[in-house]
């Protein structure tokens, strides 16, 4: 293998040189793009075998999700993460690797909450799987014991009135299975569990549940991030699990249902912490960044495995293919790990910063963030200007890629880069196949179990063609 | 949703016959065009969003993996496989159900095989996990002791002369994980499972143990047909789990190795059984049978879920969104849930002479059998004069299936539907995302729990948008 790919790196090198004589012979040129064509297909090719058949996106996946666990921004092992990344790129080679100070607010979960039905006169007493959500406040240790109202939309909550005052508010209103993308299911309904707490506690309730954030029925409650802009309007605010949420329903169709919840979250205070950098030198372009990355902390349950190491060693794996392939890209390609996606937001802020201050220009930002499953294509944003000369190569390069399955569509990028299109480059996001993404997004399930090694090898690939042929081909 | 549904089913038969009249007025085709792509879209979307909100396929895969379990062709499981689909066929309102009979070969696994080495130094004793080949021989109640020989290839074993009489034949090549879809690392494999033990046999073995064909390294043994043409032939053949056949392979490095086996197979020999069959009659159109189809059969072991009962619910459940939706095909639309696919063909094969016996014309036949998975796309095969009449309304179809990720790539049907190739139509073949598909195929594990519902009902989706296109606008 090794010998066929240095042929190929240097078929490359004198088709590149070729290209530019082409120019001045145009003639030529023809001959020279079939050429390159081919050269383009057989260094895609490289990048998705060596992913196949080494899989060490998946054996670093695994360390980071079951050796370290959650990750929640400011935890120890936040920290852990950080070190065992930076570990890494030091192993592979690259011109730099360095850690971008920020600090993250770290909310801690404390005991494990409960959440228990006490006052239905057909069920009795029933104990409910939760999890609290990311900033809800704690109830004491003597828990909270309140009646129960149920709404299905805010407009239903804000209508209430005075209704809710001194009541626990549940918010049940599920996914909508039938759209193609989950993303789309979990858009149309996750505003209950960040709007729904902060609004319930404006109009004097005591608490808030929700349905959690899945379309599947099961017994895993789905944590994530809930918004008080006012911290002292905190209240505890919980997530059921499906069923929980169901029989929670059945019994309020019964009749009056009281809750008793307890939860012992608290805010922790500012912490310093890290997003972890590392980068490729460009050869011609060095000015002009490619950057690849994803988010290190994860929620505090499960390994964080798809949400988002997945993400992180995808970008790892980037880089390392580009160094075995032995390609030295004519832009710099850099992979940043962002710390404190999920409940902040502090890497991908600081990292804009430290980039302005800086004066850079990135080129394009890749991130991956929807998991490690089988990529389906990129998501596409940008200037408006680059975005036009980059609708103009789609074609050609989607006849490279089609035979992988990656196709382009526009919209998004990603949480953490997206402080970075007033740079005006071009912003891409990696879309893997959503359909099993909301069974284990921000669960005790987002373990290496529900990773394939296969299908996050291919993420790596995807990534690492793109940015083979932004490099190579440049968009402006 | 019903509302909207009945609508858009007036305006698709408003449209088409808007479209015939605009045969005569062209200028104004190219807005009755117009409609029908739009039409197009939305019928394709109702496919999808009522296969995805419903999860119908998946409620009946469960009964038919989980309640019925592994039915090899002959045993009494398939024949409840056969009750269980036809009573679903009467219950979806198609014009037909009926039972095409086919003489199947029962084979009989009997009870649990063994493997144990018995005779190395280094390691002593030790059980591997295996499983019987389908078609191999019995060992006999005492079973078989003999030393073992390792070939990586057919080649190495037809080259080794009478190296291997009376001696334990050990295929060991394992699947190269490069391969971007899987179904080319199982072809590069699987000659050994194939003509390995008939070819062994030929030069005096005594038994041939294979490695399973996947790529995963675990304690799964995965069972498939072994061929013997000559009946008298017949020896024990065994596929050891991957991590069964590197324990194998390490003792064999480090010295002589004796393997003890015993498997109490046998052929039952020729039952009575049934391909199971339903059709929606064509209004237009009714000579020319768009067919739709996987097979009922399985192996054994686990619950035959991705292997082929994904096909069968697949088949059902276009039907049933036909009905659902309320579109009455122009042409005629058959379900055939074929017996026998996994050793022998019989339904296949009956199929094809019952057809052709009916001088039917077959004008586009589509088999799911590559499990229940996220789909990519379809294969497409068939006559020439056809074939380049369908080439031409490929970019036409793709984009009204690209927003789903169904794209179309010259090559194979299925094995049932392969003998409708001499009807001169088109063959299509469902291909779901593969990555996984090798972690189950013909073991224990290939259970409901190895399938995702949404996925599940996208293959159906899929299937029925194909249908739907070839039956309104016909290929010829």
């Amino acid at each position: 293998m090794t010998t066929e790919i240095m042929k190929s790196v240097d078929n490359i090198n004198i088709s590149t040189y070729i290209k530019v004589i082409g120019l001045f012979f145009l003639s030529y040129e023809i001959t020279a793009q079939a050429q390159t064509d081919e050269d383009d297909a057989f260094m895609i090719k490289s990048f998705y075998e060596e992913a196949l058949d080494r899989q060490l996106s998946y054996k670093w996946l695994h360390y980071l999700s079951e050796n370290i666990g959650g990750r929640i921004a400011g935890s120890p092992q936040s920290l852990a993460a950080v070190e065992f990344t930076s570990q890494i790129m030091d192993s592979l080679g690259t011109d730099t690797v360095f850690r971008l100070p920020c600090k993250v607010n770290y909310w801690h979960r404390g005991d494990k909450e409960q959440a228990r039905i006490v006052g239905n006169a057909s069920i009795g007493t029933q104990e409910l799987k939760c999890l609290a959500l990311g900033g809800s406040g704690k109830t004491g240790p003597n828990g909270i014991t309140a009646e129960v109202i149920e709404f299905k939309t805010l407009d239903e909550l804000r209508a209430s009135g005075d209704q809710v005052k001194g009541k626990i508010v549940f918010l049940s209103r599920p996914f909508e299975n039938k759209h193609l993308r989950t993303f789309h299911a979990y858009g149309s309904a996750v505003d209950q569990r960040v709007f729904g707490p902060e609004l319930a506690s404006q109009m004097g309730a005591v608490a808030c549940v929700i349905r959690s954030m899945t379309g599947r029925t099961d017994d895993w409650p789905h944590t994530g991030v809930t918004q008080f802009k006012d911290a002292t309007n905190t209240i505890p605010a919980i997530a059921l699990s499906t069923k929980g949420a169901d029989i929670l329903s059945q019994c309020l169709q019964a009749g009056p249902t009281r809750l008793y919840l307890k939860t012992s979250c608290e805010n922790r205070g500012f912490k310093d912490s890290y997003s972890v950098i590392g980068e490729i030198k460009g050869t011609k372009f060095p000015d002009e960044i490619i950057l690849v990355g994803g988010h290190l902390d994860s929620w505090d349950v499960g390994g964080g495995a798809h949400d988002d190491g997945a993400g992180c060693v995808h970008s790892l794996e980037v880089l390392y293919l580009f160094k075995l392939l032995g390609y030295k890209p004519l832009r710099t390609i850099r992979c940043v790990l962002f710390q404190n996606e999920e409940n902040g937001l502090a890497g991908g802020t600081s990292y804009a910063a430290f980039s302005n201050a800086n004066k850079e220009f990135h080129l394009a930002a890749i991130e991956s963030d929807a998991g490690g499953f089988t990529p389906q294509g990129f998501g596409f944003d940008g200037d408006s200007k680059l975005l036009d000369r980059f609708k103009k190569v789609i074609p050609q390069w989607e006849e490279l890629l089609g035979p992988y399955n990656i196709q382009f569509s526009p919209g998004g990028g990603g949480a953490d880069i997206g402080p970075l299109k007033s740079q005006n480059g071009m912003l891409f996001g990696l879309r893997p196949d959503s359909q099993r993404y909301f069974d284990y997004h921000h669960t005790e399930q987002d373990r290496i179990d529900a990773v394939h090694p296969r299908e996050l090898a291919l993420g790596s690939a995807a990534m690492a063609s793109l940015v083979f042929l932004i490099d190579k081909y440049g968009i402006r």
